[in-house]
């Protein structure tokens, strides 16, 4: 798509730069031949370094962008990524390119492999498994039954994914019209799941809108469980059944979280902290320990509040 | 089946009316031919209007019925609905007609469309898919891997299913006898899916008992979201991941469901309400607002209990 | 595998005996010829009966078992027999035998089944359901699309699966090292499910370690439950949506879980017991009744608790 396209779809008709916008990324991961935008006045700071070759923003903020990048201007950013992304959007098949498969590795008859998805030796690709474009799968990795894994995807060595396990669909993003109508953000980006990882049945992994979802290393996660889009999960992490990370949350190493908890989007967990079953995480957690309930508080704190709370009840 | 075999069945030896009865709905929405019932003392104003053939009911609310509406009495009207409904169940494959497939839709090698189906035009359904008997999918709709669509279910023009969710799964409905077992009302309904809906990875609708699960224009659906039987939801409300609501609740248009909240069942929620993360709503909705915490309660009282109950763990 | 080359791997180099040992197993379900282990004093009172033909544990410990039982001394039992459990494992597919289908059972194309597996009369296997190898399915069972079914599980009569719904998918156990990486306990053990056992749609049912996870007859499961391993759901309970159970949790016959609810692990629900929705159970509950909240409590006290925080809200 040609910028001046782009241009005159924003109304900004006065530009008639012809370079070819190959896709959108954030401020800070933008190359050049990438379009970028600001729509939170928190990545204003990340303005002055990108690499963009054009930027949708506010008038106001223009200023900020290094010279040479080309200004988009418009006051609902967000509303015209989001109807931009539809246009970069990767088509669900992408490559004329068989799929190469490993050595010793075993394909189940109906299991579908998209062309130019890469699997590694030794691997078991079950009945009933999807593996989209682009995916590249390591070796001795043992996908269940009915797992499916969205196009252009990462899963390293040893990863154990249980049935019915969806890696990469959509992150649940949407710009919202004055009318209440909402605008799909097309999700870009992929999921990388490091190797040693193990995934529990019927658990979902959104892939990033832009950039990736990640599963660092030697991360067990149970059934059930949600992974929003552009989460980080940090290496020996923990995460037990029905829990939740809404997106751009990042969990340090070692985290553990029990059954039913769930964590706020765009946090950060320190390592080594353990989240109590249930419990919700609305901030981030600097300090690591052990912490329980909704709102949050230390472990040793919340038992003290079920103690005055049991008292109470006795008065 | 005839009425009589229907009361022979019930115990009600003396009725003897052979007319064919050709299936079971709600008193409201019977139509001649079928069989209804009052198995709950608040749809008794619905008797006067039925238009079912027959009602199974309690002998005291017989003299609530039009003239001509055979009566069948019973103490346990909701057993006998359970114990009736398996011999009017739909079977699994109905139809000889092979499924009709629109121009531009392409369906992958291990889909599996059964007879009877109606797919639109530019549609992807992909590898695993299930689309059961007499479901009729609009155009532009995209099935990821491993969606299941049972039976009769209607989705609407560009709609975009993520892998593994299921659509018109059997509601949840049981008559429990004295002895503690659970008879199954086999649910006989649909769901539909309006235009421009998307639903995330894992989520599951249930069909309706009797009639229609909706899920209305533009609604947005994340992962690992349970939908119940005979559910209603608005116009372009969002339901965040692993968010449920039981039986029978109706959203208004533009209700926001933050993550891992729920709704009891039979309730009415009011347009543009939005519900905090983790909230749990037990009584309806009748003025729109943010609401949090279980028991619900508007959020600012949310925030000043969690601020007393701080001030308490002080003290 | 030989006792001295387990013992070797252990470091207990000075035994030499050259037994075959055929799997691993509980002190109180071990055979001759199997190997088991102490990793937790409250099965101390076990280790007199045991019919192990060895056991891990530590050396304080050893002049508890019979007579004749060779002792494997270590200091980390539970991590040795995570590192022992792989060698145990069982293969995805162990038999030549072509699979057994009974008269009048359809099954789908896509719908693959494992050598060495038995299917009753009269069932319906949709497509893309996966029967693992030795699992045994009995008369009039339906699997919904893309139901996984592992290896060894065990199906009664009469049993409905819904759509996407994963049983005996690995249980989720792993011993930890001083470095903070989990070592799988790999999970020999299958499910049982019993006769006239209804399952909703994407619900997950772990096998178990070792023996079985149990789901009792008549009970009702509905969709995006999690039942962790070696629990045991007693006779006609009800677990509504979204509900969870820990691992080696037992429900009493009649149990009823409300949606959203959970209990934790090792824990024993007396019969007839109702825990309303999003209750939270974290000790076992001897007397039946209706509790809530969490932390757990009966429900009346929790409705005086509401009352008590209203009132506080008020002041």
């Amino acid at each position: 798509m040609k910028l001046y396209e782009i241009a005159a779809f924003l109304g900004c008709n006065e530009i008639q730069d012809s370079i070819e916008i190959t896709g959108m990324n954030t401020l800070k991961n933008a190359v050049e031949g990438e379009i970028s935008f600001l729509s939170d006045s928190k990545y204003e700071k990340e303005l002055s370094e990108t690499k963009a070759s054009a930027v949708i923003l506010p008038a106001s903020k223009a200023h900020l962008l290094p010279e040479g990048v080309v200004v988009l201007n418009s006051d609902e950013p967000y509303m015209y990524v989001a109807l931009l992304s539809k246009h970069f959007a990767k088509p669900i098949q992408s490559s004329d390119l068989p799929p190469v498969i490993g050595e010793g590795t075993r394909v189940y008859p109906t299991a579908h492999i998209e062309n130019g998805a890469r699997i590694g030796a030794n691997c078991t690709i079950m009945s009933g498994v999807y593996i989209g474009a682009e995916a590249v799968i390591g070796d001795n990795v043992i996908l269940y039954p009915n797992v499916s894994v969205y196009r252009d995807c990462v899963i390293g060595n040893r990863v154990m994914i249980h049935a019915g396990t969806v890696i990469g669909s959509d992150g649940f993003g949407y710009a919202h019209t004055k009318m209440g109508e909402h605008i799909k953000l097309y999700q870009n980006g992929k999921v990388i799941i490091e190797d040693d990882v193990e995934i529990g049945a019927n658990t979902t992994v959104d892939c990033a809108v832009f950039g990736s979802t990640i599963i660092k290393q030697g991360v067990k996660i149970d059934n059930l469980v949600q992974i929003g889009h552009n989460c980080v999960v940090g290496e020996h992490s923990i995460i037990v059944s029905q829990s939740g990370l809404a997106g751009s949350t990042t969990l340090g190493r070692n985290v553990v979280m029990g059954g039913q908890s769930a964590t706020a989007g765009h946090l950060s967990i320190a390592p080594f902290t353990t989240l109590a079953a249930r419990s919700g995480v609305t901030k981030s957690i600097v300090n690591k320990g052990i912490y329980s309930g909704f709102p949050l508080m230390e472990h040793k704190l919340w038992l003290r509040m079920q103690a005055k709370l049991a008292k109470m009840l006795e008065s």
